[in-house]
């Protein structure tokens, strides 16, 4: 999981992406980077920290001009190789290409061995190496950035929510799927697309829309001109984006995050009532939830846990004691508000289920007479080879396991997950435009020993009939 | 405002202590130190930033001894220089004496004035300074710390909960009104003392009980013992903590901050019913008020502000309009949550009123049509001289102000603070207990030009009735 | 310009090749990195910075297995990002490779067209990335990294000394014409490459010899094996190694780099003998030339300028005049040794004059009563384009200038730099074999718009007669 | 040992007095500080680090004002806590007094144990403290400074040299004795007090001349001017500030010290001339004297050792043997100068011996076939106690033992020492106006246990008759 942005602004372009980055580290913190461009020269500064640590003052100074990217990378294990920080430049006959990107190929090992058949080697273990390729392989015969995403689009398997600089222009697509969020904001002298809309609230910019699946999205200095590149006979939006990842204040495809969550956590009511003393939410994530709960159930909301705000870095703990306690320090129980009370405690969803275990045990050694665990997902079941950071079958704890065996494992009282019906009902969707791959084991892009949707090789006839479509001018600044 | 924390336990304090000040942490992000003692030797570590930075495996490990206190301190205009890093240390005549102080002492230039009168020169701006000449001037003809103490109380005027480290014991004290916070807690072989009850809960202790005002506890390794050395004929609590300060899931003398919050916003809702559609708070502090206003009155708990959890520090804009935004980034409005909705805004506290007029704008720019404004506090219409930082009258909004008039300059459509009565309530204390300095303009210690209990005198005369309690043994370690 | 080494070494690398490292530090500032092999896993860390802020022990822990390289690199303009820090890592149809290198290609641009026209896309601009790409196109149809580097040395026109890890394999090659350096030495458990033979001497190995120009180096457990792969029939080993960039403790192709400098030094007394009242080195460079000047002449050896040992990084200055003061802390004169004397100051080279000037303004102000400027190298008339750092002809003071008029722009009573001869006679080859670019304007290879010695193309046809050699079997442990 | 400065200039002092501390930042590495003042404040920054480290553009901005002092100070064990950081600041009376020292003194714990009999407590360890309490002690009963210091030369036993900032006004006193430097240097717009001359080289100001011993000078907008405090009937010069401590590009006392240490180069070929075949250095420290003994043998002074330039902090090695490894990259033999060579190795002074008998084993084993070691001091049999970091005479090898056997030890081929007759005739001055305690065992104040010149007593006398002297009025700027 990654966080991008591109912004075209006459006024320059580093502090507002400085800005957009920060609201956006919530979907990484291993690096962050930028790119810009003036006359001919791409200024580039990344590196591996917080958005806070990586630029000062002095650096956004000096990424000059009035286009530019960025990028926010979420660690995931053995890939913290300073090549990976991205945006990745690419030089190719002349041009200056810049690019970032979120999501997951999972066609990797075949494009890579098709192009190291032709002799490419790849410098790096990311993605958007492969994504450079497609794209330098197109502008081989054509100089159109369009030509060059179509092949991206017809060659590419999983999501890909990208944005590229070439010279003094953004570009940013999704793929046909829209699995991963992508949206356009605008400002009074610019355009802006970025993983979420907070980055445009952020920048005191108006939402405008989504980057439509499929769609190629094109800003310079006249303005955003789009053109639909593929069409699929239905969508997979990322769902865990609505139960957890994306930040509750951001607006995906028109529904507002944390409404999703609040309606789910009055479904929670409605799917399982219990007599209850308080809700409580399993902080920060659980809050959303915790409040439809109580707002439907009457039960009143009330803090049972307390996060420490200050946790920093911290280093590696000499005994096992030490780390445990280390961990305790992040999560405090409130006693008070416990002690000999029936529990509602709401979480967003359960993984490997180690921590729902550890805060059980916290609540019940506060006094908590009963815990009523109650939960915004369905089961997690199924890996996400899609961009989602999550472990494999053996270490999710409802893979193969009926709920009372879960409940029984984390020491809950009662535990109900939301069902997938009521969950998709929230979102406000329907069911076949989100990709519920980690709940139902069945995804929307074939993966080597996966079930797979039926209907999702229509998307790419889709993608030949959209192919038509002509750049629309861009609405014009004066 | 500080954190102080001293520890005596068989398995070593310095990893304990460490923890301690995290979660302590909120009390103080300017400093952090922890002295130690072992043999005949005096360890410390202290320095300039967060706990985290302050600290790693390899100072901890040398920080040895069964005994020792730790500290952390509030950034105060002008006093950024290391001199003034507790817990400080005072060679007195073979002694090795470190102290660590949470509070503010009132008659600090006479007391300078006497001392530097006998050729007592100064090292510090620090308070802890004076009560290191004091405890030299009773060691003089005494040997006693009880003899010691007991000066100070005669002497100090103000608040002052202190910790001290002589040789392997860690000696507690607390001023005879109990201005400043300071509890006791046990672990299975130690003590521990400490501003609040979240560094017990940090390490897996209980809590024992606050120490009482004008008590001298005395932890060494055969435990804990405590002598009376004055008592007054009421308390002064700072009502500040039970308002803002005091982390939530903290217990001061006996009772549960979060709770009082709570009855708090429950109160609210019975002075000032409104008809709402959302009751929101201001994140994180107006948390626990908003949940209780939500459950008396219905209205739904929906949050309308997100914080951005990651912001780090900072470098300094170039332009206004950046300076501006920088601000922005940390707060941002849930827009759809907010949109034509009737808001019950809830706050703590209102002090200069630039962050309410803030976020008032910020919520109406989102679409609210009503923002009802309900504040955890009566209005703050004077300065706290007894630690707690706060403005000057001139810089206070509430000073001299109608409620109407501060409504108005916030630009809320309705404005309604808690009678002291109601929050004295909820505290559960008498309000002669409290010290109502900041709400009431009087204060429980004598200051220049401000008014004053006339009950306070008293206290003294107590003092000298208390001096003839005797150390009772502790709880003995098997 | 930039430091390189590989170690095979039964008792694990990363501790050892973080001491080379150390040892080649005065090569490259601005990054550091290493990688290692063991089991299945390509171990990599690196970062810009100096050696011992890159590495800690725990980073070098992790380093694991008893094969691996290391690279120090020089700052050019423009070219700090993170993706030019070496080792690179290339990964190619199931090989994990990674490779550092020193020096510069001047076919860079075709070798890219080439690459480019085929659909291959660059990741950085750093010449390392195209040998990688030879090396894939030769791994297509042969697995032997034996024809890999056949192949770089018929496709690379310029200066290459490079190592490359192949799974637990080291190997080192040197282009035809050996204008980099690079030696082998050799330690109980195992086999070294490094840049200088200093990296040998910190890590107490034995210097055995220099690796041939042409040559491929092999070691892996087993011991070190080689082929000769191309033979030229004449050298080009760069004389800027010897005259200022290798440490004067290294021995280069069997000569002492001290030595040198101090024939040197010998010779400048014997080609314009001057009476002098004290020899003066322009410290650090100068020195070993200053001693054998000394030592010839009679004129004592006597400092009249000290280097400040302490100069960290230091700010950007607000002003003119505190930005030259910067300038002035790090040599101040010794009046003292100076003053009414007539002084001798010897140099290494002179580059563009600035400097030199500077020095002679500050000793003349010391009093001294005549200048006399002895320069180890004959004037710089000309760029490198074959890995040393230095500007164009137009910024060198002596390009196109008669020694006088430089003698005049410097501000000296006297100029004389050493005969080309002579030059060559101290480093004791031939001419023909070493690169004198830079002193005459004529290259050992083509670059565009230069001059050639014409004999240069005979090196390809060499190539291919050495391609007959076999691996010869290395030393075994036992 | 330590560096102090103090500038007062009309066109500010906070970049001067920065890089005055640069230029003397051989003096202490361990922390920095600068106070200044300006209208009614003291400024102050400091902390531990180096010069570099602890100063950037913005913190000097803010250390506004015409007049400040500065310090550098050395590491000493057991004692890097902030609270030893100077400058110091003392408030007395409504007066800011910042005081920084350089120096040791002898009766420390007396005047502790009387201020602490009359209730004062220390804050620190440091001998600055008890200074600023004579100083205060002065000023109950007088406004005048000079006052003060006359006190402080009656009471203080040891060496100091202090500058202090009293408002705008700096002042500078040096013991009667003048154990340690201080000199005095003018600039366009104000003047200068620095421990060395390079901080006024630096700054391109002229040297005038040393603060006498017992003199107090006085630096203000209105110039320089001064007063003798008091005298004794001979100096005591520290004479390993000659030997080793002070940068060798600057002048004590009128003399340059690059040219007491060629002198005693010179002087050991005198005393025991041998056949070598080349004279080299230990760098840095030998560098003087090995010129000075090629220059009277006229045998080559040829650099067997190379140090490496670019060592930074290094973290402590897992193993021993890789901490040995860490020792030796910091030096490297230069095998080909020293192979079959008779070395004269030329070093200044030995303490322990350990680095020493490393370095003739190391040129040994580089093939050298006989070392020759030419000390330029006599042999160190006693501890200093008065501002040299020396160890106890059990760990000085010289202590006790004849030359033979310090020889024997060192491995060294034949060993001389300068004899302290022709240490002294180099150094210029008469031997009773030099402390050799470190040398002779006997020292120039009276320490416990120790031998004392009974000469010393004189000058407190000699302080009484110079109490005539009034203030004359400085050099006016115009």
């Amino acid at each position: 999981m990654c966080g991008i942005v591109g912004i075209v602004d006459a006024g320059g372009v580093s502090f507002p992406l400085y800005y957009a980055l920060y609201a956006l580290q919530h979907r990484g913190q291993e690096s962050a980077g930028i790119s810009t461009f003036e006359g001919t020269t791409l200024y580039t500064h990344k590196a591996q920290g917080l958005v806070a640590e990586v630029f000062d003052r002095h650096t956004l100074e000096g990424l000059r001009g009035n286009a530019g990217i960025g990028h926010v990378r979420y660690p995931t294990t053995g890939s913290k190789v300073p090549e990976n920080v991205q945006p990745f430049n690419f030089r190719y006959r002349g041009l200056d290409l810049s690019i970032a990107h979120n999501g997951n190929l999972v066609n990797t090992a075949e494009m890579r061995e098709e192009y190291e058949r032709r002799g490419q080697i790849f410098c790096t273990s990311a993605d958007t190496e492969i994504i450079g390729n497609i794209i330098a392989e197109a502008l081989r015969t054509s100089k159109s950035m369009e030509d060059a995403v179509r092949l991206c689009m017809r060659r590419l398997r999983g999501s890909y929510a990208t944005v590229a600089l070439l010279n003094d222009t953004v570009y940013a697509f999704r793929d046909p799927l829209g699995i991963k969020p992508l949206c356009i904001g605008k400002f009074d002298h610019g355009y802006i697309v970025a993983s979420e809309s907070v980055a445009i609230d952020a920048l005191d910019g108006t939402l405008i829309r989504d980057v439509r699946p499929g769609e190629l999205v094109r800003i310079d200095e006249n303005g955003l001109s789009s053109v639909q590149i593929a069409t699929a006979n239905r969508r997979a939006h990322c769902i865990f984006e609505y139960i957890y990842f994306a930040r509750a204040d951001s607006v995906i495809d028109g529904t507002l995050v944390y409404d999703v969550r609040r309606r789910i956590g009055q479904g929670l009511y409605d799917a399982a009532p219990v007599e209850g003393d308080i809700v409580c939410p399993v902080p920060d994530s659980g809050t959303a939830y915790a409040a439809g709960y109580a707002e439907r159930s009457g039960v009143p909301f009330v803090e049972g846990l307390m996060k420490n705000r200050y946790m920093g870095r911290t280093f590696i703990m000499p005994t096992q004691q030490q780390r445990e306690r280390a961990v305790r320090i992040k999560l405090n129980t409130v006693r008070g508000n416990l002690k000999d009370k029936r529990v509602v405690l709401v979480d967003d969803s359960i993984v490997r289920g180690t921590t729902s275990r550890r805060i059980v045990k916290m609540i019940r050694e506060a006094g908590a007479s009963e815990i009523h665990l109650r939960v915004g997902s369905p089961p997690i079941i199924s890996p996400c080879y899609l961009g989602v950071d999550m472990p494999t079958r053996a270490e999710l704890i409802a893979s193969g396991k009926e709920v009372e065996a879960v409940r029984e494992s984390i020491g809950a009282t009662s535990l109900t997950y939301v069902p997938l019906k009521d969950l998709v009902e929230a979102i406000g969707c329907d069911e076949r435009n989100l990709c519920t791959g980690c709940l139902t084991g069945c995804y929307p892009v074939d993966i080597n020993g996966e079930k797979c949707y039926h209907c999702v090789v229509d998307y790419v006839a889709g993608t030949h009939q959209a192919d038509l479509s002509t750049f629309r001018t861009g609405k014009q600044r004066t």
